[in-house]
């Protein structure tokens, strides 16, 4: 229980229905083994289920907050896990973008994995960033301003992005370390 | 069985697993109610399966031919369903994307429901067009240059696009029209 980094520490981690299972209970996992509470932010305070190898998930993920309640101002950071489903329905509520674009604002860290990149794009926080994400979003990403690159996890002043569950091991790594740095000024000129 | 609008047309349906169902199978009887023969191209050579009230339908769809071996030259236009995980998979491969590309620079017919134009912004085919599509889309549609507009069916010079099931309707008649119309010199323009 030694130098555990994120002691102290709540992180935010928005999703709905159709999130990659493996992206949201991995990420989730390397923070709270870092001490961090993690609290699951959706748009309905009733639990979601994940997609795992083209089917629901079993189990369904217990929601702590809604993007009504929730402040990025209590969160030392936010994680976006990918699938398809998921990013689409979070990109179309308001309340979920403003939510997200709150932790820019703040200059908190924020990852996000796959195709979580398409709520970003609706929060405009991508123009100028470098990133990465699921190869179906690159596109999506260059179009709204983003300089695109196909690696591992890329980190760009406090944004953390990475392409796919074969990354999880590196984002987790770099999620963990931009959440234990703090705030990050360079976030906020994103905005 | 008088005056059929599509008497001997050949029509491409492209479409993947998690097509919106009724996004295929609405359009689909009305162009055969036209006249029209319609094949199903998809990627691979196996039946496929669409998307109904947030699970998996029932009955899979035959598919007709792949990408690899169908030829835009043969069809008289090209239909493009929905669904978040269908056209997310087809604007990821660089064969489907060529095969709706070829319709455009031949000046043909197509139509996108839904989120099915995330693959026209793939084939880099909607700059300066006018266009509409589910609302999470609308986003990355502007960004890659279209004019996006909130009605149930918008026609651009045989490009035919609308939002959702709710507009199928609308959009099923303008299909039908579009391709009885035939080429559309301004289609090849947005190549």
């Amino acid at each position: 229980m030694l130098n555990r980094q994120l002691e102290n520490k709540k992180v935010a981690l928005l999703a709905t229905n159709g999130f990659e299972e493996s992206e949201l209970r991995s990420p989730m996992k390397a923070l709270v083994d870092e001490g961090a509470t993690v609290h699951v932010i959706s748009l309905k305070e009733e639990p979601i289920r994940g997609w795992h190898k083209g089917n629901w998930a079993m189990d369904p993920v217990h929601v702590d907050h809604t993007v009504y309640t929730a402040n990025p101002a209590e969160y030392a950071g936010l994680v976006l896990p990918g699938g398809v489903m998921n990013p689409d329905a979070l990109r179309g509520d308001e309340k979920a973008v403003d939510f997200v674009r709150g932790f820019f604002e703040l200059g908190k860290p924020v990852a996000a994995i796959c195709h979580a990149p398409w709520t970003l794009i609706n929060a405009e926080v991508v123009e100028g960033r470098k990133m990465t994400s699921y190869h179906t979003v690159r596109k999506d990403l260059e179009n709204a301003g983003a300089h695109w690159v196909d690696e591992p996890v890329v980190v760009d002043q406090g944004l953390v992005t990475s392409r796919n569950p074969g990354d999880l091991e590196a984002f987790n790594r770099k999620v963990v370390e931009e959440i234990a740095e703090g705030i990050h000024q360079a976030q906020k000129q994103s905005v």
